[in-house]
């Protein structure tokens, strides 16, 4: 690569009579100049040649300044949440973030993995959706990894977590402490019921339907389990449908807790299609705190799980690896706050 | 490589006495078997030393299967349902996607293209969030390129753009035909006013503005420019401050069209702050469909993009390309539908 002879925005700024600034700024056609600056600039770019090379850090330095994210798709409301404080997050830092997508339903996160020695980044994170197989023997890579989510990384990679079971369990311990106690839960696990779910240890789902349960435990309070309602994709969509469930057996519950936003939306679509008023008749409360919650109607009560704090513990630890770090693996745990608002009353 | 010694997936179920299909579905931790066959398939994959092969395929055909996407951030919601289109199609190809993200305040596309080369798709799509400098040279790449969105391409690729201008028309045409003329619009582009909206030839926003008033202009009605107000960045805070602006200066529109949905609810959680009902009092309606329109209170009348047709126009035209497709550039407008929910009673 003939890097030597490669135009610099300093040749063109000289050549041009003006400012590095002004060539940057023609280049990203911003800043304020006469017209007639900007075309010459311009004609001054295109005849000498001029192409912008960010890849000249990455020749000297050996690294390519450049993150990578291996995440299921965008249906979530909670991925682009994710990614976007991590995109945030990682410009702070000085690194771009490349996202690597899988499905969720076929081969998922092994597919994406595989991809990964073609794409140039530098270190990866993974957010998986499910369990990780052989004892996250995936984490086993030749590059640096931190593991997001709520799995096991089987001590096999640093990880972040979100605190799903402590913040559930906080949650309704308020509400019972409140006195309430016909409290719904909407997007529970398939397969995880009163049986089982004490020996839930890792998914978002599981974790969370233990803390609900942990919570009345504590205080010798049984689950009403007719109150809680199994939906495994958390869309809008499915919270709609968790409420005719529901409601289509018992009277409505005082609180419905969903496990995610998007699951409440849309049982508070459906409640309201019903007649019910939010928070007269029954109140709603969701988790992930995203920027919908403020625009919706009612506003949505929720639980923030302070998602830029999330995606800088695993930034951070993912370049302290890339610049050498070979201490032990570390579990970093983020935390949580409840935000109230019109959708509930009960929260304070 | 030595990818002939490789341990192969036949290899494994042989070994362990199951079926490749049983093998995958350990893989996946997908499917139901006995806890001690899920088990023994483990440990046989851990000693046997076997890793997914997804780059198998793209050894022997020296293409990766990979998409590339280069995309600005997630905080305008039209990304992600780009993005979770894209995903889609491209699935359905056969195809995997790789995002990388740049940051439109900073340099932008030019930093997304130049790492390009470090990651290992077989061709990319350019969703630009600015004009392109310098003439669109940075389509002019040793790749398949296919540029989408709402900016001009200079003829330098394929382009795939929505019908920002045709579909503000048709919008406001039917308005007007039914006798409404308060018509409010929120999200205009800064600097693009009276004097020079006709000559506005690329950009969601300065097209949707200059339909709007091509739609006028038609019926000799003149626009009346204080119910249009600007906001660059097209996010729900800023359609709840466009309102307040608004209606702080003159008396509630009859209709209120935002340029996005995102505008659109914030615009309608702070007419309803206001004591205003919709559509009672004033109508509301967004452009992009994205799913939360249909779950927000009321539900949102919007302009669907057709998003799953545009993301299937831009994959097979690139999908074309990487397979050696030589024609010249072609641009591809895709259509529209209004969707009216409850928010306006005036589309049909």
């Amino acid at each position: 690569m003939s890097t030597s002879k490669r135009v610099t925005i300093t040749d063109v700024a000289r050549q041009a009579g003006v400012s590095i600034k002004t060539v940057s700024n023609v280049i990203n056609n911003s800043g304020s100049m006469r017209p007639e600056t900007r075309e010459r600039v311009r004609k001054t770019i295109t005849s000498m040649g001029y192409s912008v090379n960010y890849s000249a850090r990455s020749l000297k330095t050996g690294v390519s300044k450049l993150i990578g994210l291996a995440t299921f798709d965008f249906t979530q409301s909670f991925t682009a949440l994710f990614a976007q404080s991590l995109i945030e997050v990682a410009r702070e830092r000085d690194y771009g973030v490349v996202i690597n997508t899988y499905d969720l339903d076929g081969t998922g996160l092994p597919e994406a993995v595989d991809r990964i020695p073609s794409l140039g980044a530098d270190g990866w994170i993974f957010l998986s959706g499910k369990p990780l197989a052989n004892e996250g023997a995936i984490l086993q890579q030749q590059y640096p990894i931190v593991f997001v989510g709520d799995f096991d990384a089987y001590g096999k990679a640093d990880s972040v977590r979100v605190p799903s079971r402590e913040a559930m369990d906080a949650l309704v311990s308020r509400l019972l402490a409140k006195g309430f106690r016909r409290i719904g839960l909407i997007g529970a696990p398939e397969g995880v019921d009163a049986n089982n779910v004490m020996q839930a240890s890792e998914g978002a789902g599981p974790l969370r339907l233990r803390g609900f349960v942990e919570a009345f435990s504590r205080l010798g309070i049984p689950v009403d389990w007719n109150l809680v309602i199994p939906e495994s994709r958390w869309l809008s969509s499915d919270g709609e449908r968790a409420i005719r469930d529901l409601l289509g057996r018992v009277a409505c519950p005082e609180i419905i807790i969903c496990l995610n936003d998007a699951l409440a939306f849309g049982a508070v679509h459906e409640l309201q299609r019903m007649g019910l008023q939010i928070p007269q008749d029954v109140q709603v409360i969701g988790f992930d705190n995203v920027q919908e919650c403020q625009f919706s109607t009612p506003t949505l009560s929720t639980v923030d799980l302070h998602m830029e704090a999330f995606a800088s513990a695993a930034v951070d630890m993912l370049i302290g690896r890339i610049n050498g770090d070979t201490g032990p693996f570390q579990t970093v745990t983020t935390d949580f706050t409840f935000v109230e608002r019109a959708s509930t009353r009960a929260l304070r």
